[in-house]
């Protein structure tokens, strides 16, 4: 079953108003087991509004958002009754139900407003419990068009209260299983996955990258969870085999966090030039200050000394950007927070400061645990904010790959 | 001159990464002057991309986002060159620059990136720092395609820096100028402007809000800096005197560190609840080094007590979540970190660990400088993070209100 979605209104095509209904119906679909076609924004043009109406034609179900407003830009109700043929007619009902609306605000109604009382014939209304637009439902050759306000507190109760209750096919729903790819490019990744992540057939896999991280998603349309797990468990254990080391159920900081409290260890950071990215990163997890004891950012030489008791003479032999001051650093932590573990980062993320020995982007991490420790050197490319980023990727990831074992 | 947006990708499709892209880049268009004929949403389906490029064939330009990367389901490239008629060669510069990249990295060059290195025949490239995904710009019978990478920390500098400066049209251009107001809500700043918010003749005046923050844009498209100048030095002197004490050139990181150099004063912080967010968000700024020397992140009773040296009565008699203890970090801070300034910052993020007479979103901030100190209590809704960065975004600012005195 396809759908598309037209989401018509100047204000949203101009983005003026956020397009959160497309998103929104989106995953509702989806997870009703209906699989997208296209999503148009177009104006408040007739013309424009019948080409995306064409244009969605092979699509089973056609949900359109805005225009049923009672002003002459206002034009989804009519374009869709035109473009099916279908006459409109007066709906007393509804055109008695907007009058007590205004009633009960003490306001007359306006003329206008009689426009929104107008329904195609054989259209099922829905109703508007959040303003005076209704709702509209039409099937006609085996395709579904349905017709939602455009304000989201109107569109989403009338979708989850009405619509979708006339839409539910019984049967099939979406499953699915997430994973997270760390430590590992996206294209790294899809040579080892190869064929997997073209399959045409259920369960699809699908991967969604972003900055140093990759989620990957295992999922089909199938009656039940049982149903799900007969069909992907094979390739759920190759995914799971292909990229050991490096595939996790969570995101880093939760599994960090996950890992860290079933060895009963505690962490604290030394950060440098990520300035307190690593904290703030582990502490986005509630309930960290389980494990989380604390961190220091040392953005000078004399914080360094003072409260990590980085050795003077090392700093003067290496320089801040060091080995040597990246495992100081993370001793110095441990001891001053009184951790079992810890992540220290030091490194020039630019765009000053760079030099032909120590260039921007070069960067030392290290992750100290009870067995050990090791410092990672890395040349990371991009801007300020993209070195700082990956150093703290690779740093979580480091330390995560310690504890877990 | 007409324009139509064609984001590709099945993850945008499904609504599981929000399509930012097509607000953003419809803003931008309409300020040089284009208006908007379509936005399209579609899969990563050759055949669904080709009826798009044939919808959009009444648009002066056509900008598509995502399908640019490495892997077999990216096919924007060879779908607009296939549609336009345009052969596809290997341009061994952009392979080179991609190899560098990676090697940069410390890593091999995998297969599938020599595809983003092929390019249409008479296609400009358009440069990417952020990512392997050059982008392309496509000009053909008086109609243009800029084709643009999806993530958005690519896809925004490419298009300022690259894709607009070609777009541009002799005569006319946008000139802007820009505020930042902090401490005020976006209806009381509309209250404060008024009618100025509503101007249909230039200069315009444009409001874009978000959490805890509210950019203010005056724009307009004239012949040059000086006609800009002329038509809205009025409007600015006036919103400079409405928005007295809460308007600034710049975000509250740029403008404290600019205080902050100007009185020679330096700064640290003493985070519990924020967890590093300011510290981070302070180091954001390069050069921050020169005044910010460190912080300390104290998410555990024995930190605040050991480095910030915050007394154990206080601790116990009044709780960690308090007015007193707030006051503690921040003189803990200055002396630790030896600075003229400090930030300190401890309450309840949540979700868990309120009562009735703390509850979550009770936060205690304390600002520090060398003429006196001042305790803000706040009780922020919102979820863990909006706290947190609610949190954040006070302390800053009101620092800056101390600082820049």
């Amino acid at each position: 079953m396809k759908y598309s979605i037209i989401a018509v209104g100047d204000e949203v095509l101009k983005g003026e108003v956020a397009n959160t209904n497309c998103d929104y119906l989106s995953k509702s679909l989806m997870e009703k087991g209906f699989d997208p076609s296209f999503t148009f924004v177009c104006g408040d043009i007739e013309a424009d509004i019948a080409k995306c109406l064409d244009m969605s034609k092979d699509s089973d179900l056609v949900v359109l958002t805005g225009g049923l407003g009672p002003t002459p830009d206002d034009l989804t109700r009519q374009t869709v009754a035109s473009f099916l043929g279908l006459p409109l007619a007066l709906d007393q009902e509804i055109k008695n139900q907007i009058k007590q609306r205004f009633q009960k605000l003490g306001l007359p109604m306006p003329d206008n407003n009689v426009n929104q009382a107008m329904v195609p014939k054989g259209a099922t209304v829905l109703g508007n419990p959040n303003g005076t637009a209704p709702g509209l439902y039409i099937s006609q050759n085996n395709k579904t068009y349905i017709l939602l306000p455009g304000p989201p507190r109107e569109l989403v109760p009338m979708w989850e209260d009405y619509a979708l209750n006339m839409l539910y096919t019984p049967g099939q729903k979406t499953f699915k299983k997430e994973y997270y790819v760390y430590g590992l490019g996206e294209s790294a990744m899809a040579e080892k996955l190869g064929e997997m992540l073209m399959r045409k057939e259920q369960p699809f896999v699908a991967p969604y990258a972003s900055l140093g991280q990759v989620r990957l998603r295992v999922w089909a349309r199938v009656k039940n969870q049982k149903e799900f797990e007969n069909i992907s468990s094979k390739i759920c254990e190759e995914i799971t085999q292909k990229l050991a080391g490096n595939l996790f159920e969570d995101v880093l900081e939760i599994e960090l966090g996950k890992a860290l409290k079933a060895k009963g260890w505690t962490l604290s950071s030394a950060e440098s030039c990520t300035g307190g990215l690593i904290a703030k990163t582990i502490t986005d997890v509630p309930g960290s200050s389980d494990y989380f004891k604390g961190g220091c950012i040392s953005y000078s030489n004399e914080v360094k000394m003072k409260i990590l008791e980085v050795n003077q003479s090392t700093l003067s032999e290496y320089g801040a950007v060091s080995e040597q001051v990246a495992l100081e650093m993370a001793y110095g932590a441990k001891r001053a927070f009184g951790t079992d573990c810890s992540i220290a980062t030091t490194g020039i993320a630019g765009p000053g400061g760079g030099t032909p020995n120590k260039p921007v982007g070069l960067v030392y991490i290290c992750v100290m645990w009870p067995g050990g420790n090791k410092v990672i050197k890395r040349v990371f490319t991009g801007g300020r904010s993209e070195v700082r980023f990956r150093t703290m990727m690779v740093g979580m990831y480091e330390m995560l790959k310690r504890v877990s074992v």
